[in-house]
């Protein structure tokens, strides 16, 4: 009895974002993972690689041991 | 810098749930929550109410500060 | 990247808790589980066994993958 | 019914922690806050301020509406 899930600090693309707006990307990650959402958060291609900047999430769903995410990319500078 | 959320262990509906399918309800509820989705869950109409049962979150969606839930009722017996 | 931890809705004992007061047990779980402080819990001593009654989580300790509880039980009674 | 608590992805100070070690510190925040654990995050004096570099936290303590961190400061580099 439990839920598995994981904490995540930053978004790690994989280059599998769609866009689906302007500045606006969609995400599918596998199981259930937890993020911040509407709080500028490091966006990077792999966990090792380079920030390529800030991200704000504006959504998360949760179904079938799978994430959805909609996020905004707001910068390039990924010390604000 | 962080982001408010509630845990949460059990499905109160405040009569507000909408049926969306046979056994299949909908249920928007305020802020960001957490709940165990694919695991039995108590559910009550309210907090201080008896139990109405047991259901299943299929899914959880996250956004603008709101959380919407979609669960299926499973049992009128909550001891299991 | 990201933190593996599972989401719990009851304490499940296997009988490895440790009395440390009149009414507070200590309980050490593996992994990083995150349950309910303050709020009353479903308590068990197998996930599938029956309920033996309900306690308060007063403390959580996350430390080297390992989950340390320290619960009031406060009741024989499941639904309250 | 339910918990409430904060997600942090990063230690922000305010000037308030404590040393305990060569490298590791104390720090006692109000409320319940999830953080990641054994993962490098960002550290601030203030959440507005620049990062310091990167943290490792160790331990994290809920009780009495209290967290109590224990972390390592590790790098003066915030981009790895």
């Amino acid at each position: 009895m439990g839920m598995p899930m994981e904490l995540n600090t930053m978004i790690v693309t994989k280059g599998n974002e769609e866009r689906v707006g302007e500045n606006e990307f969609a995400l599918k990650k596998s199981g259930y993972r937890l993020y911040p959402l509407d709080i500028p958060i490091d966006i990077r291609t792999t966990k090792e690689g380079e920030s390529r900047g800030r991200a704000i999430i504006k959504k998360i769903e949760w179904s079938k041991e799978t994430t959805f995410l909609t996020y905004e990319f707001i910068s390039l500078n990924s010390t604000n």
